[in-house]
């Protein structure tokens, strides 16, 4: 499916980044769920050209746009959002858990250009580039380790965008076996039982009721009980033919 | 907050890893999120013990368990599920979007062990790989760049598993300032404008109107108020002090 119109809207924007690894992994990941804008502010100049040039680096990448500082950056935007660590410092600013904070910016997204604003690998965002945030959102870590690697951190936010919270299990592959065959398996392996003088089989009246229950413990799908019929009759067979022979 | 006691029970497979760095930023996801048990299945050995190595590697690195066969790593397992990007073979397996499959693996950690199962970076899992899983899940990747870094395809399904369904958006910080506060900026904007010699103040009965609109759609906070306030009043002041000169 292609991405939804909407995410044209968001910028993600990596400020102060230096690893050129982490610049890839953000584009690809923005690349996987379908954002194209990316914007870097004062990068480490060889790791920026390094990403560009990465085998792979595509579109996303190549038509990234660099930016002298933060105002220039978000130019655009109508809600400017940075992202957050936490656990370090005392924030002026509102601070949502991702989980709350996504829905607010696709909210946003319907309507205008937003910003999502990444600090360095070492020190995240400076107070200074969150002065040009209406908010912040953080990634609910543990407090013992709270530093995220950049490029999981964009993948991790750009998923919660992308998120379908109405997304609901899909039934099992199959059809499940009917009373029926699930009957003729029981009724069969009590046969093959019998063929192999399993010692329980007359010793308790309960017996055959484990079994049928057993039987139905295994949630058979109708393929899987002709599949179970078929090792069960060859077994069968085998197992009379060497009695004929013994006798 | 301490990651709750059944994330335990979960046990991270990565399956013919090549890149120590992958191997290290799905260690470091693991830690920002809680979960301790990583096992690596026939792993590029110098990846593996590079990654051991690097700086940060921390605990769950030098934790890490080193097995030969899928079958090996999932011994302990009841419940087993693999990870896929789909679109380039044709599965056997039921397969759940991430945000569908996640809820039942958090259901089976509270009864038992669990294994999450990863590919290589190029192939992903082998169909070999996939026979000893229950079912499938697959983060919902764009078709036509469905392959996501393994990094931070470790890092959103173990945030799936830890996020909480329930976050709400927190209110914004700071209380909202009163209507007499707001109609005291009012006024006082008000007589900025009347010292300033704002043309349009007189040539219109609903500009007064206007103004006061204009102020409460800026949705000010208490103490924003009284910041406003006392900016207000400084340059009236000014102007007031200019115009005497003048005269």
């Amino acid at each position: 499916m292609p991405a939804p119109v909407e995410f044209d809207h968001l910028r993600v924007v990596l400020v102060d980044a230096r690893n050129p690894l982490n610049i890839g992994a953000a584009a690809r990941a923005m690349s996987n769920f379908g954002f194209r804008h990316l914007r870097v502010v004062n990068p480490y100049d060889v790791a920026f050209e390094g990403a560009r040039s990465a085998v792979g680096a595509a579109e996303v990448l190549t038509s990234a746009e660099k930016y002298e500082t933060v105002a220039d950056a978000v130019t655009d935007c109508s809600l400017v959002v940075g992202t957050t660590a936490i656990g370090h410092r005392d924030l002026q600013h509102s601070i949502q858990r991702l989980e709350a904070g996504a829905p607010l910016i696709r909210a946003h997204l319907a309507s205008g250009p937003c910003a999502l604003l990444f600090g360095s690998e070492k020190f995240g965002l400076s107070n200074q580039d969150m002065s040009h945030c209406h908010w912040l959102i953080h990634i609910p870590t543990r407090e013992e380790h709270f530093s995220m690697n950049l490029g999981q951190a964009v993948a991790i936010c750009l998923y919660e965008l992308i998120r379908d919270p109405g997304a609901v299990a899909e039934p099992e592959k199959g059809t499940p076996a009917s009373a029926a065959e699930v009957e003729r398996i029981t009724e069969t392996l009590l046969a093959a039982l019998r063929a192999s003088g399993y010692p329980k089989l007359n010793s308790s009246d309960s017996f055959e009721g484990a079994v049928r229950r057993l039987v139905r413990r295994l949630h058979l799908q109708t393929g899987d009980a002709e599949f179970f019929l078929g090792m069960l009759r060859q077994m069968i067979w085998k197992m009379k033919k060497g009695s004929e022979a013994e006798s």
